[in-house]
């Protein structure tokens, strides 16, 4: 069978979906919607799909399944309609910023019964998921600790903070659901501390832009997070787990790997400056495990659940920094 | 404007390039041929092509440009009739493994003043490219010394041997395009050595799989290349280039970069087992190179002149170890 | 003019500070005092010095400065009775695990103006001294995070712990030395979890083996740290310091770097296994420094203070776990 | 029992030396000669030992063994001399850069029984000693292919060259040694290529700057070696052996292994810019190896014979280049 994708929003993430859907066996591209005119019909025509309004892939019977990519408040709306469509459904995350929303939505999500599963799109980087399969095969025995260092080749605009719930809810969030991803067990206790030490303004709005993250289990498995939204040196995303055999480590990525070596010493050129160069094969694999998904060869995941699961750690980060202690998921 | 491509030979080397077409801004595959129906068939619905006979393809108006991936005892006579047809052509290497051949067919390019571009895809490759750019850059100086290391992860069947021309005109031919692609000057004389030390029966069809090379310039610039046919961990290929202030080379590539840290020490995963997955984006680069060089960008490079340069190279290594000296590139 | 150095205590450390006065240009070791009188006579014949008693030592108008690496609980006393007697004075870290008792033991140094120095040897580890060096050069800009990993091969005996005030007294308090040498800026607050994943015999006697730090200063500078008593693959002790223009980091190190390639992989060998071969080159470089810093070549650092500093951070890790909330160092 | 030994030569490499016996359990310096009286006399008080004459020193019954570092054109005749007068002997290489003259002492030192050893120090490099200890264990299967990189950071001033024998009997000759030590199989052949392209004066000398030199054994296991005496990064000393079964490598040996990340990448520190710093640990080995084979612990080794063998490839490199051919080294 052959999966009918409508894909709302034909921004940045929107093309580099679309290119995914092209790319993948047994899915095809067949709607686009979007507010601009112009940015719908480019990407359809690219991929031979029409252009629709959302209401009409709705109702559109040769659609099976919708990938969302439009701005983060229309999120839950959409796929609690999709979900009552009937349609599969992927969506960027977040679901919403909001914790109660996200439950409410999710609730939805589990009546219908919709398939759902969420954009955290690292865990489908090929060395990350090295790494998985290296703890799940037993090389480093039980996980103890995991450290995560994901640093931002820049500060966004100021503007972006507001809508993007802060660098917990933006940014960590990416580290929270791999620190999940890794440590085998929910994460029980949040310790946070944060600064604005990139951008003043960041810091204004009461927002940081470098933060420190211990987030502890019930068992005693730790984790360490270090955030920053600079790194003039490119992408800085590295995780390592400990157990109790071993360790096991993902290094960074660099688009070219040369060394020049003068009597300054030996230099090797900076990492990807961009998330999406750093992570296009996790995309077009998150998009094929989608597809696997809806074609009932495996559970979606990450789902809603595993969204509201590090938004609460995200909630949890910031009222340990509000609050000077550590913070327990289960008081959010 | 669009370049019409047909594609001659829907083989494993062929199909790689259909999706480089595919891929490629500017143009698009309207046909294929290939002796194997189904196979024409398969690739061509694959991309919306239509299965032509390669004299159809001789005389469709609407084909500007062949990639000729059928056999190498058919790259010549292809190459003279499509210079002929006035098609710009992309050819697998080698043009043929006889000298003689390849000059005689480069004269029917030079009259025709066709477009010919040779497959050395290495070239293509963003790393060795790097290293390159690095020369040109003048970051290492005035090249002095190239070290060339191509290992393949295991030898061929040997009935492979007889139509690829042994290990020098196969695979170290590669090696010898790099070489000249690096030293900035032409190869003047070469030494080399050669034993069968993989595979016996390699020894005793009179070919080599492991095999050692100097070649020299006129003005004393040295490359060393070291050759095998077997590499356990994986496809080796590295290159360093000293100069007068430094050096720059170019590291092995992996899929996948963790390492695992146990008490057995650190382990990085393997290498790329296999050169189609080594050079993925080398072929798309030559591809969208060739697409260039037809529209008029750039001159077509590496053309027939630097294939057979390479294969004079070849010529010369052989002769060195059948007579167990030195043997300059003028006494081909 | 030669320094003339009494050794107390004869042990493992004693014989490796021993080497080191042999090996520093202007100082000699004249006398070595241990309760062990067989120790005490081998490492005195070894380097043609004598065996006095601790008294003796005090009352020697021929002894200019002693290295003190008796056990804790005796180190208070000794720099006390020493900054007294006017000799110069090396100490093992900790001045002593009550920060009460330490405070008053600085009184006495800074009464008597007594050179005192103390051994965190890894600020003197040319690797370490190299990242302090790049960040005081300006090559990355302002520091705004570091992070410390710090994995000791094994976990000692239970019964250790006990005189060794746990592990944030013991272990860490290393790595807060490092933090304070690195960040430029005192430790304002802590943050810390602990557990005991190891050795459930360590949980019983309530301290931990595996912790995560998070310390801020007042500028909001931060710096993680994660420690652990279990790394089967060796003294795992790395640095990466982030600064406003880049980062500088320190690697592992290990006794014998070749590599392996097999079918399995590329295999280095495991790090050093132990500190005193880690830490070959700081042991020899800190006497070094004691010897010019009582010769008036410059300060005696790190020092008492330092110790105090250290210890300060150490006890408000052991109330943030207590306490569940972010200690300031002012409340100790 | 306790080695007596005389250093013949307080230069710098006799430093390294005395220092080295210093260090060796079981191993005392007792006497030093040199022609310099104040460098003999430095040398002697540095260590607690007697300022003698060569006569005196082969007349002195305390003296059980000798280490020769006087110039080159002294080899021979020291070795016959403390050979005939019983003495154990450590010679830095070479015996002398005449065959003729190395196989008349060689004799001389097999009638009389002599212990001689030779100061082919890398062999005593730990990671270099590793790599051996690998093939040793299987790890590589059989040896296949060994590549040597040995890179100087600057040439020498031309006057050196005329007593060095150039750079295949001064510099590659550490290289022969090393392929012998790896390959497992006597050379048989050898092709070689040299060119003056760092100082034109040494080209002018008859000697060359930059060479590259192909070794093979009967059985047809090969070698590559490229040689220059220009590296601006630095002591550049790798070697890489392939085998049936994988391959192992030593890495580049640098001081300080940290490394800087900016906007223009990753630079790590220069490597080592001495041989002397690069091969420390290397000098002091082979000193104890020397102690502990006159002790009757093992048979000296590297020896003269292996002093000879690496001698005749260097000759063969010559005669290689001056004939444009493979050269067997059964004609020398």
């Amino acid at each position: 069978m052959t999966l009918n994708v409508a894909l709302l929003g034909a921004g940045r993430i929107g093309k580099v979906h679309a290119k995914a859907i092209a790319a993948t066996e047994g899915a095809r591209l067949v709607a686009v919607a979007d507010a601009v005119a112009d940015a719908a019909q480019a990407l359809a025509a690219a991929y031979g799909a029409d252009v629709r309004s959302i209401d009409a892939i709705e109702a559109s019977d040769d659609v099976n399944a919708v990938i969302i990519c439009t701005p983060t408040d229309t999120h839950a709306d959409l796929i609690e309609r999709f979900a009552r469509a009937g349609k599969a459904i992927f969506c960027e995350k977040p679901v919403d910023l909001s914790v109660e929303r996200v439950r409410a939505c999710l609730k939805v999500v589990e009546e219908t019964g919709a398939v759902l599963m969420l954009g955290f799109n690292r865990r489908f980087d090929p060395h990350f998921r090295a790494v998985r399969a290296e703890i799940d095969a037993g090389r480093i025995g039980a996980v103890e600790m995991v450290q995560i260092t994901s640093r931002d080749p820049g500060a966004p605009p100021p503007s972006y903070i507001k809508s993007s719930g802060g660098i917990f809810r933006d940014m960590t969030i990416h580290d929270f659901d791999m620190a999940r991803f890794l440590l085998g067990e929910e994460v029980d206790s949040v310790m946070a501390t944060g600064s604005a030490l990139v951008d003043p303004e960041i810091g204004r709005l009461g927002d940081f832009d470098s933060a420190s993250v211990i987030l502890t289990t019930a068992s005693g498995k730790q984790c360490t997070i270090s955030n920053s939204r600079r790194a003039t040196y490119g992408y800085d995303q590295r995780i390592e787990v400990h157990g109790a055999k071993g360790a096991v480590s993902a290094e960074n990525q660099r688009p070219v790997s040369i060394e020049v070596a003068t009597a300054e010493g030996y230099t090797r050129p900076p990492l990807h400056d961009f998330f999406m160069t750093r992570y296009t094969e996790a995309y077009a694999a998150e998009i094929a495990a989608f597809v696997k998904a809806v074609d009932g060869g495996a559970p979606a995941s990450p789902n809603g659940k595993d969204g509201l699961a590090a938004l609460l750690i995200a909630e949890a980060a910031l009222k340990s920094i509000a609050e000077k202690r550590a913070v327990s998921i289960s008081e959010i």
